[in-house]
């Protein structure tokens, strides 16, 4: 294999300090071109001394240039969201990895989309949000999108060597996240401290909260509809708490195939970043025997309102999606600041739902100006 | 699809029967040209009538000549081992769906693989006591090996699209048949009747018995050995009572897939007609939160000491697993007619393993003599 040049969006965050463990894994065959922060410099400078990128982007303009001093000449810093965006314009790289958090990781993929180079895509807003449109782009220009959530790398790694139309269902797996055997009652009374602390997954607070809430798992099953060109009727979910099997595909012949280890976010990195080839690596020894017991349960819809909600904004299309996205990306955010309660995060996405209007995608304008709408009604 | 013919070695047993239950239902992709059996020659009667082949063979000669009187004369009717032979060699079929019961299928078997056939495979001595030949034949002369066991079927699907040099291990899943929870003293005691009570799979006797001892998955190891062309120390096997997961692969990556559904022998049997294509059908309908629990434990190779003997064998090779399958056959016929223990079973193989001299396998002749050595051994 070639060594592949890859720029990572969010190299600070938690998916994109496990690409560079796979990187520094397999020097060989990789080598990091650029690297995005939001706020984190800090771990930002280690990463540039220890990989040495061409391009380093800072969203946080001072913090970039506090950044600056220390900087060696070879070094293109760039700035804000409009540095990011051209980053990804502008550098030589095979492989984008996508691991921005929320709607501000839309742009600089589909920068990276519209010049035909790999997207290893681990931000789901991208899909969620404009799924029609990315997917669109990917074809005109060529460009592959590889996911990195295990639930999509799952279902990619199960359909290697299937065909499309003999696609049944797709399964997609939840932990149930940490309330999964709370009663709806007493979701009321969760503190954030309750909400962070995730049985099986080491993520970001945003996808952590999403997690409880399961809107994660409503967010990937609108990720899955696009990603894999389902009807959302061909999408399910299914509660599976040790988090082994990361998700399904039934095929037309009641045939099941499944993907499964023990939960390591490397091990789908790696794949997004080696497909169709796979790499030897010591991240995870899976023995069933020592797991002893997987179990499978039906989700409660009308205990976790958000994953109901995403079935229903799945099947409303348009920019339903997106409003569900951006209002839940402020609820969780107030949930987080101690403003609202757990089980009031379903209640302001409903809100939004009613109050916005839901409109078709013309363009990515629409995207935008509907996020931008979504914002502006929970800032009044 | 056009219409494929099928010539079923074995017609009227399990797998046989399940086979035209899958014709049946996909009349417009498949037709039988020939059917065998051993002695049933009542439902061979009623086979012959619904799916009229020119081609019938029964392997008992009075049997046979008591079918003639009543057969149309389009058809023809062959008798005995050599009959079954020459309708394989003879006969126009696009697929030989092999599931003769022992050693008996081999030969027939090779006939379609010389002439470069598709070669369906049910029959596990084929490639138990014949692996090298076999494969060495295969590929000489074109032929596609596709597995019926649910087992190697469930390999086979995981190994689609993947490369062979990416595979770390395959694990195969066993039952653990009806006694997997007695003790190794309780063991000594067991009846036919009990011993024939298989808790998940209704088969025929013989591998019935297999699957109370363990040695059907021994012989499924050493099958799949040869079937993927992988060392024994790639193999292993891991007990999963429940019988959904039909086996696994390991990956280079840490990554594994498993393929899964009720237990329904049709599936892998559709499967080994149709591939690379899946065909709909209503066979199984599987939910695992209805199944709600999975569970895997390690074999305890003291309690089933065939699954011992069967690791020794595929790691000895030349003819020590055409040894171990002969003395098999006896040692579960003795033992279905009530003349010994279950747990003399495995007494007979050492037995036969220590006074039978192993030998390289120069050709077929070989292991027809051996086969036969091992026999005159026991009848003494």
């Amino acid at each position: 294999m070639d060594k592949k040049k890859v720029f990572i969006l969010g190299s600070t965050g938690s998916i994109g300090v496990s690409t560079l463990d796979v990187i520094r894994l397999h020097q060989d065959s990789f080598e990091v071109v650029g690297i995005t922060a939001n706020r984190n410099i800090e771990l930002l400078q280690k990463q540039i001394e220890e990989f040495n990128p061409k391009f380093v982007a800072v969203r946080d303009e001072k913090l970039a240039l506090q950044l600056k001093d220390n900087l060696s000449k070879d070094i293109t810093l760039l700035i804000g969201n409009e540095g990011i965006i051209s980053g990804t314009r502008d550098a030589d790289y095979d492989i984008l990895l996508s691991a921005l958090v929320g709607f501000a990781g839309l742009q600089p993929t589909i920068e990276g989309i519209k010049r035909g180079k790999r997207i290893a895509l681990a931000n789901k807003e991208t899909l969620v949000v404009a799924g029609e449109i990315i997917t669109q782009l990917a074809e005109e220009f060529n460009s592959e999108l590889i996911p990195v959530d295990s639930e999509h790398s799952a279902i990619f790694q199960c359909l290697v060597g299937e065909k499309h139309k003999e696609i049944e269902k797709l399964i997609l797996t939840a932990s149930g996240g940490p309330f999964f055997r709370k009663s709806r009652e007493e979701l009321e009374n969760v503190t954030v401290a309750e909400a962070l602390n995730h049985p099986n997954w080491n993520m970001g607070n945003k996808v952590t909260i999403d997690s409880a809430t399961m809107m994660n798992k409503g967010l990937e099953m609108i990720e899955a509809h696009w990603f894999f060109n389902l009807s959302p009727s061909k999408i399910d979910v299914t509660i599976h708490p040790q988090s082994i099997i990361h998700s399904m595909v039934e095929f037309v012949d009641g045939s099941i195939k499944a993907q499964l280890s023990k939960p390591d976010m490397r091990l789908p990195i790696q794949y997004a970043l080696t497909y169709p080839e796979r790499l030897s690596n010591s991240f995870t020894n899976t023995k069933l025997t020592e797991i002893a017991e997987l179990t499978f349960f039906k989700p409660d819809l009308t205990k976790f309102e958000c994953l109901q909600l995403a079935f229903d904004v799945m099947k409303i299309g348009e920019t339903a999606p997106c409003i569900l996205n951006a209002a839940n990306e402020i609820a969780v955010q107030k949930f987080l600041n101690n403003e609202i309660s757990f089980t009031a995060i379903p209640e302001l996405i409903k809100e939004a739902l009613d109050k916005i209007e839901i409109k078709s995608v013309v363009d990515l304008e629409t995207i935008v100006e509907c996020d931008s709408l979504t914002r502006e009604y929970f800032k009044v």
